[in-house]
């Protein structure tokens, strides 16, 4: 008998079967696998508010090898597997909706080389953003993709979700930075997608494929990502406006000017006073909407384009312009972006944060629309969000035990993404479907799209043992 | 009886099932279908050599709903469908192999908008590259895939084979700008993909995975692609070396300065001398190698990161440097590594163009193997490619009524191919699998991957007509 299973004398009544968690341990070790109520409950969730399952079992294997291992042990069984990095994603993916094996990749977590010559960086999954992004800098290279989790989260669920950021519409999302992938498959095979490659075009596109599968089709143990050389500077100035429609009219005329800035962040009225409320940056609280535009490059190419949007906004009735004179002062308007969700969290007890994306030139109108939902349903929502990609995050604030609240927050938020999809938009920019969006797919995708994603579903995982009841489902 | 069916008399004996010309005739119309071998035969090949075969029938759908009924007769009839942009593809990827139907595009060769507001350009898939880059450079935009083809290729066509081309470190490849695909299945349902969001993750890929996919897994007939702002500059630089090692030094030393140039093209002693006797541009003949780099932006960032460039390569052993001092120079530095292939092709009768690709820093490694293998198999091979993203096009040039050099050629591309595998690369880069690298795929992905692809084609093509033999198979 081996000798993790002489260990398991604690499996609790009603919980996962013996042999199940005696096999998990028998691959990742018995330090390495939790099975009490206690012990699972905390991966029942992740950043998703109003989401949760219960695992039967939590495996956190420290090799591609004991992942591929857990996997067959669970195809074997049956039983479903949810693949999970830091557990922040804001759409309900990584939730256990029915229970099984969640994969904790956290011990994955080294960053294995920085190239300079090959500008890119080859990391385990449960690699963190922040470690990830730190090593590039200390080469002097960025890596570009700006998530707001990147504190916390790791670069497998970056690629697993394709994360968004703040950049978005100079520097694309995580998509365009992923070179390669080691991936392994539900049946437990190992494949590596991609490489160090700039132009690969040999096979399908799995790399990018399994970028925003959301741990559906594998489980991501490595990753390749691009980096760039680090821009000798950055910028940032600060613009009011009476309105979001105003602030719009200024950012079309930016990018007809052919800038295209790093920065293109607004926040409402509401986000604005919140912002204010939490961190006393001095913002102006009588604005209907505030427009963060900077960016990044040589100096004197930055000087000149933060000027000429600052003029620019100027010409374009801005209540008030300025522009950032030394770095911590930049730094101190980006905070302003970057602090208003827990700005926001602090209004009330429950924030539910939405993800919706629309053209450019219709921003004001969905702007518009969320604004007529949420007084129509008698719901406090702030707005913030990219104007230059047109990704907005609404975010309701109410009290998480009025019940009723709850009910019209869910009924509000379906008729926004509704809305979305009517201007040409989708029902999520960055965050991703998880088990929040997927009652939405349908409608942004339709029935044939939906059936052609279940096979391809199929193609990867016949069993459908992976993050059951998300994406492909 | 419908119209079309009295008038196809003249099938041919020993062609296509009458019924199947007829039902074709009743989509498109009678002066859409061609069926007699004169007409057909230029359908039985593209743009590589050595690979042929026979069309029963070559269709010209006008319209997405023809394309879509198209599919429907074929699935109906059991008969392969090739679809099909200008054929200028290099790997075989439009020979219909097993006969069946051309679906040639031509006919949607429309550009049905192009948005300054929003940066992008929506285009019917016929229409040509060069007409869709006209159309944005009108606007004061940017279609920054560069491909060699470009004046003849049609966009659908460069996104089924995601086209790579001289930009590809700074501006990355055609898959960077794929914004949303309208697309025919092979079972006659049309979907969307994407939209004309930079930021959406409403399901799997399909925008990317359908990008590269060779026309296996569906017909793609529209397409919405970014733009970039027009650059205000551009211009560039020629420098000569001893070999392509001393010019990849220089190359790591550009990258190594932080600078991300938009053109860093070589040619080896063999494509100088073919470019020089072609084009009389006053190329140096004694030198090994020749680097060309070149910048775009705002002038004055341009003319500092030529000038830098410049220097760098004089520290690393240049023979000789210039800089372009107008427009007109720099054009023709450019025209230099564009005619590379039209002059290799005086050389001899028989051109064999193949593209691999391996990590930057192993260029000078993947040339001399190269050049080890040419000497081998007694074949002049010369090798021009894309030094930025370690892109290569080596290149026979032979006696096509010459049997045995055929041979020996085959040969000496099968190691090469060997080569860049164990040099961490690919074996294709820009031109595609097709059928021509079929017989490699296995060597680059392995069993498990390529059972996958095979999978991942029935999700989309359960009965396998659309272009069979090729990817997916």
């Amino acid at each position: 008998m081996p000798k993790a299973r002489q260990l398991l004398d604690a499996v609790r009544p009603g919980g996962p079967a013996r042999g199940l968690v005696a096999d998990l341990a028998d691959v990742v070790g018995r330090d390495h696998v939790r099975w009490t109520a206690g012990d699972v409950a905390p991966f029942g969730h992740d950043a998703t508010p109003l989401f949760s399952g219960r695992p039967d079992v939590v495996v956190f294997p420290g090799s591609t090898a004991e992942v591929a291992a857990v996997l067959r042990v669970a195809s074997a069984a049956g039983v479903p597997v949810v693949p999970r990095g830091a557990g922040s994603n804001l759409s309900a993916g990584t939730v256990p909706l029915r229970g099984g094996v969640v994969l904790v990749l956290t011990r994955l977590d080294r960053v294995l080389e920085v190239s300079r010559d090959e500008l890119l960086v080859v990391a385990q999954a449960g690699a963190s953003t922040a470690e990830v992004a730190a090593a590039a800098g200390d080469q002097g290279l960025l890596f570009a993709p700006d998530p707001g989790s990147r504190t916390v989260s790791t670069v497998g669920g970056n690629v697993a979700t394709c994360a968004g950021g703040l950049r978005g519409l100079k520097y694309g999302v995580t998509r365009n930075y992923v070179l390669g992938l080691e991936v392994v498959l539900p049946t437990g095979e190992v494949i590596r997608t991609g490489g160090r490659l700039w132009k690969d075009v040999a096979g399908y596109d799995l790399t990018r494929l399994l970028t925003g599968s959301e741990g559906t089709l594998g489980v991501i143990t490595e990753v390749t990502l691009a980096l760039l050389p680090m821009p000798a500077t950055a910028s940032t100035g600060v613009a009011y406006f009476d309105d979001l429609a105003a602030a719009s009219r200024a950012v079309t005329a930016i990018l007809r000017a052919g800038i295209v800035p790093a920065t293109l962040e607004f926040l409402d009225a509401t986000c604005i006073a919140a912002v204010e409320d939490f961190a006393h940056l001095g913002l102006r609280t009588d604005a209907g909407a505030l427009l963060l535009f900077g960016d990044d490059g040589e100096a004197d190419a930055v000087a000149r384009d933060l000027g000429r949007m600052g003029d620019l906004c100027t010409e374009h009735c801005a209540l008030d312009v300025t522009l950032a004179r030394e770095v911590a002062e930049s730094e101190a308007l980006l905070s302003a972006r970057r602090c208003t969700l827990p700005a926001l969290s602090r209004v009330d007890s429950l924030l539910v944060l939405e993800d919706v994306t629309v053209p450019r030139p219709r921003l004001p109108e969905m702007v518009d629309r969320i604004t007529d939902v949420a007084r129509r349903h008698d719901l406090t929502i702030g707005t913030f969000g990219h104007a230059g990609d047109g990704n907005l995050h609404p975010t309701a604030v109410l009290d998480v035990h009025d019940e009723a609240a709850v009910e019209r927050t869910h009924a509000a938020f379906a008729e926004i993404f509704a809305a979305a999809i009517e201007l040409d938009g989708t029902i999520t920019g960055e965050h991703g479907v998880g088990a929040a969006k997927l009652p939405y797919l349908r409608a942004r995708l339709g029935d044939d799209q939906l059936a052609l994603l279940r096979r391809i579903k199929t193609a990867f995982d016949p069993a459908g043992i992976l993050n059951p009841g998300k994406l492909g489902s």
